[in-house]
């Protein structure tokens, strides 16, 4: 088991399951606390899922054009340290987990230039018919696209 | 002409072309300058047109709802004093001549609670068909609700 | 105990923990879902906090002025409904607990106008110096005012 | 004299004074209209003017940190056509004068990726001293960066 746990940790696609996103912080994100405005931080997560499903040759214009959504039903941030106005912030953007059926969570880390961890943000989306608004399974292509990088059998 | 000209200011239902709206100023409002950031003042004008229009009885929601959307095709906006937080703002907004055709021109004051005139705002905006997106006259419902404000035939 | 417990939930000034405030949804807060965008509800909480503290005759611009900040530290939305443009939506503003040390929390449910829950969120925030962003105790006419409405002896 | 405007077109750095940043549109910035809401134009001009300071190895943080700020004053926008989720946007912004005492002029225009340019803004600000609020000269280092790309004397 410990061989199977350190086997996964060297796979190199694994790390294509996370992607990285830059964002300059201009001053309409800035509030007068002289930071970024809590309230921001969503909008850095969502584009860190675009640039995510971007780097799998994917993107949210596609699954919409399909007929399907992907409304937000729950947000979790912390808040560890502010980022400022011109700072260069990289947003990394994990899947953890195969989705399974209309739900898929994602996990995003805030970093400043140094290094910093500023942020967290766990984010969970359903997979809804736009017609119906009925919670529908995830994609089969972007499932596909997601097999090759989870252990799905045994 | 010169009496025309009078019993026009002083006709009472004059008044009623102009519409008073009031917006406290929440944190997300803010920069770090102090103020209220120069890009939310369009915001300001929208939320005075849709009060402005239900007044008249009326809502933008309706106006959607025949088919008809309203894109704005140009905005002038000058600032002459900053908002600040915790303000309690009144947007004035003022239709000053009858719409012709597709083109409908607002006229927006912005004022703090002193009275003190912050900032003004021009904004022209379109009726168009929202199912080819071509340009469209001025609904006909709407038409009618402002003939009795406006001088129309001589 | 009981007896303690159920005086405790018959009284009125209990009641008064809880502020609403209202939020008539308009164009800038919606996106392409044709609802609000999820990224919105932070500020209705923030609006609601506001409200909240002007119900106790305060207000944050008053904390900022004694020096102390309010940052926010977590935030955990859940998204049941969406709200749409127009809609007239209530945020209802709790605090459950007498604030400890530097940490207040607030949680937030928004109705619309037919009193449907749409929206929760849980908000933590921190007392902090603004001169050396240290955090600091609960200011003390806060706690004051703040006193009456929980039971703080025995 | 027609030689001198022929020389002037033709001068190489005259190209210098215009910089072009690229803006992915998230699904934030759309509105139920089903594309990018009218009020946010003013952030991408203003993206684009940091954008510009940078290409003169200059930001508007340095500016700030010298005491001064640069409040805008006036903006001037025409919506052309739309854009919309995941366009890429190139925003050009252009100096068209050398700015003279406390004022300065930018010309921005926005284009989609076929090159179809959707939008203008002319945005004027004013250099102020953030201590006072009055007015002042614009900062010598930045002129002094300017100068070498607009003729000053004959």
């Amino acid at each position: 088991m410990t061989w199977k746990i350190l086997e996964k940790l060297t796979q190199p696609h694994h790390k294509m399951f996370t992607a990285d996103t830059q964002i300059r912080i201009h001053y309409a994100l800035t509030d007068q606390m002289g930071v970024v405005y809590h309230g921001h931080y969503a909008q850095f997560y969502e584009i860190g899922r675009a640039e995510w499903l971007r780097k799998l040759n994917y993107s949210y214009k596609d699954i919409e054009a399909m007929g399907v959504i992907m409304p937000v039903v729950d947000i979790h941030s912390r808040f560890l340290r502010p980022a400022k106005y011109e700072d260069l912030i990289t947003v990394r953007t994990t899947l953890k987990e195969m989705p399974l059926h209309h739900k898929i969570v994602f996990h995003h880390e805030i970093y400043n230039e140094q290094g910093t961890l500023l942020n967290t943000g766990d984010v969970t989306l359903y997979f809804m018919n736009a017609k119906d608004m009925k919670r529908c399974e995830i994609p089969a292509i972007l499932k596909e696209k997601l097999a090759g990088y989870f252990e799905t059998g045994q």
